[in-house]
């Protein structure tokens, strides 16, 4: 870690494993971290508190937890519109985008964290994104990436100015093992994640996509995850 | 208008003149309207209620109101974070970037249209930019809606599976007079709309940047405006 740490970075962190050890790289790359987490009416709303577990821990310089109902809008099983798919294998969770899929939702939140960004004068957004476990997902891919750099670039009075915003997203291509490995080399409290799309009193229930992919990834590093599963 | 309405759109209402005259364009273009109204902490809560009574004057088919409470993030006079300009001439207007610039607030208004846009399976969002009274915002440029649109294209499921979006500004390179005369024509219900950015007990206050645009383009027009002012 560098020695002098002033240049701050927004991370949107929902509480999860991915977003959790994307902020522990932006930690890493030198920055101060401002956390933006955003409450969307989700099931999993124990993701939240972790969140706050998760910005502690990481010794976060301000957590900005956003309010903003999406189930107003609706579309997807994680506002409740929809069952969540369980005990799905790696065929068929590829097929097709999931009903986890929420419209709009990753650039909902790049466009609130470009906001948080430019009021705070930084930069750089971390997210977790990733294209490997969620190949299903549109706004998790690069392309869509690039497009909202570009949008913000044209659209934000930081962008006109001379501001070049970066949204980063370190575990794009990473596998979910890979990202666990990154994570446990740089002390990423994995016991204060959750990944659960479909939780019961906050336990994970260990058959949902998300819970398949995570057990999976600590299976292959070799490594107990520390969280506990109502399924084992 | 056309006889036969069964095409869909989204528009962005706040309960102003500019997105009441974009919404009844929608409407005599053969769209059923579905407004979405963003209730984001604003200084003038009064244009919520206006745009209420507005989706009920142009026979909206839903009305959708979606509170973000966007004084967490900061950042703008409409947020109440910093004084909002008054009695400034045309000058002065077109100089900087105004203090009512709200960091990211329209794509983080078109990001949750399109998310309503998708789960209703349509493709047209109308929204009341404005590049001509409004020079000093950046996300009212036409380079803006462009990236937006390109960004919607990649990052949803439905620009992926076929739907082609298209962000509408009707009024994008018209003058507030010009807007006036449209609407006029449409018989859009002026006495409901608002336009002050700092209201006192829902009354305008007459001297704002909004509200001298407004005023002056109705004296342009020869016509009454037909709503009160503070300060006449």
């Amino acid at each position: 870690m560098s020695g002098q740490i002033s240049k701050r970075a927004v991370v949107l962190a929902s509480g999860g494993l991915d977003s959790t050890v994307a902020a522990a790289v932006a930690r890493q790359d030198g920055y101060e971290l401002y956390l933006l987490t955003i409450a969307y009416g989700q099931r999993h709303a124990v993701e939240i508190e972790r969140a706050k577990q998760v910005a502690i821990a990481l010794e976060t310089r301000q957590h900005v937890v956003l309010d903003i109902d999406l189930r107003a809008i609706g579309g997807s099983a994680l506002t409740g519109d929809l069952p969540v798919p369980k005990d799905r294998d790696v065929s068929e969770r590829d097929r097709d985008i999931p009903a986890t899929y929420v419209p709009g939702r990753n650039l909902i939140f790049l466009s609130l964290a470009a906001a948080y960004a430019e009021v705070l004068g930084a930069s750089a957004i971390y997210f977790g994104a990733n294209v490997v476990d969620y190949s299903g997902y549109p706004d998790c891919r690069p392309e869509f990436i690039k497009a909202v750099e570009a949008t913000l670039q044209v659209g934000t009075k930081a962008g006109m100015t001379g501001t070049r915003f970066e949204i980063r997203a370190p575990l794009l291509r990473m596998t979910k093992a890979e990202i666990i490995r990154l994570g446990l080399g740089l002390q990423v409290p994995f016991h204060l994640t959750h990944s659960c799309y479909d939780p019961a009193e906050s336990v994970a229930c260990g058959r949902c996509d998300s819970c398949l992919i995570r057990r999976q990834g600590f299976a292959e590093v070799g490594v107990v995850d520390p969280v506990p599963y109502a399924v084992s």
